[in-house]
């Protein structure tokens, strides 16, 4: 029986502490962290409420290394050489580690959210599946767990579908890896409001006649 | 100067209690707490950390009504049909209201967001837009505000673009209103863990030989 998580930390401070964790220590995670984590991620909004989500929670270590190649395929196969001019060298570094030496197995849960097409329209199934991603996100940091959104391995799916055994029209969105971070993580750096945000309709600044 | 929200209600009391509002009550929100929402909003993970998100807050009245008759129009042109079916029937009430009553427009505001395509690729807007809205959408319900996560509006963009003089290239994806919610909202309802998740690969259950 799952019960509904509650209390926590104070959310501004999980929300704005939120960065990707590409490095892992090796200790388990109990399930009631998981289970809190996956109640969480459940609570996202769906469209018509239709809740698609569908989750692999895998710590089967073979399986945790094949998902990890998977992704190691992607990101040797071409993902690199189109990310690389545009991240800065450090993050670079981090997710070469992460994506061809072994730090994403490293992490004891990955857990693939899927997409069950049963009850919802395709065009509503990404505006539902990324909240829940975010959810689960969140809450892996409300746990003082590292967690990264990653899509690399997601992006051959009929090889993550074999190795998962998932239904053909279960569609894989992402790999999520959890575990301990095995270092400290600085804040996200983010654009100031004022270039993001415009009031009553755009401002298009020194366009304008 | 933007500064960094901190504190707030604890992280679980926030994310499951996450209702959609569609009744709210006139009072004007504050510019410091449409200021944390969208600070919590620009903290959502992106593809490269490239940020493609891009707000238009709308708090004129004319403009207001405008969206919600954009709304308006894609629910009684086609989507209710659709959706009428598959919702509980104090959930379509609360639909047919927001989107024929004018319940939409009489929020105070309304934060349509878009995704720029200039610094991302296609395939990952929609996982960074998402995580945006839905921390957009968390954090309203930590400022005790309700909102609801609508796309009506957005169905015909072209409109949405010339009513808020969006550039051609920019894609409105949803449409919050916020505000005091008009009444107090039930805790949501989801099917339990044990019908969406899976551990190591996919339970086939009875299918299985």
């Amino acid at each position: 029986m799952t019960t509904t998580p509650s209390g926590g930390p104070p959310f501004y401070d999980v929300v704005t502490t939120q960065r990707a964790c590409r490095t892992f220590l090796p200790d388990p995670i109990p399930d009631d962290v998981i289970e809190r984590i996956l109640t969480a991620a459940t609570h996202a909004p769906s469209a018509e409420n239709s809740q698609p989500w569908r989750f692999v929670v895998v710590r089967d270590e073979a399986k945790r290394q094949a998902i990890a190649d998977l992704a190691t395929k992607v990101w040797t196969g071409g993902a690199r050489q189109h990310s690389a001019p545009k991240l800065a060298e450090n993050i670079l570094h981090d997710v070469d580690q992460s994506m061809t030496g072994g730090a994403m197995a490293a992490a004891p849960v990955i857990v693939i959210v899927c997409g069950d097409p049963a009850n919802t329209f395709p065009s509503a199934m990404e505006s539902s599946i990324w909240p829940c991603v975010q959810n689960l996100l969140l809450a892996a940091g409300a746990e003082g767990l590292g967690a990264s959104l990653t899509t690399m391995a997601t992006l051959i799916p009929d090889k993550l579908r074999a190795l998962l055994e998932l239904p053909d029209d279960i569609t894989p969105y992402a790999a999520v890896p959890l575990g301990r971070p095995a270092r400290a993580l600085g804040r996200p750096r983010r654009r100031p409001l004022t270039e993001v945000v415009h009031h009553d309709q755009w401002d298009h600044g020194d366009k304008s006649p």
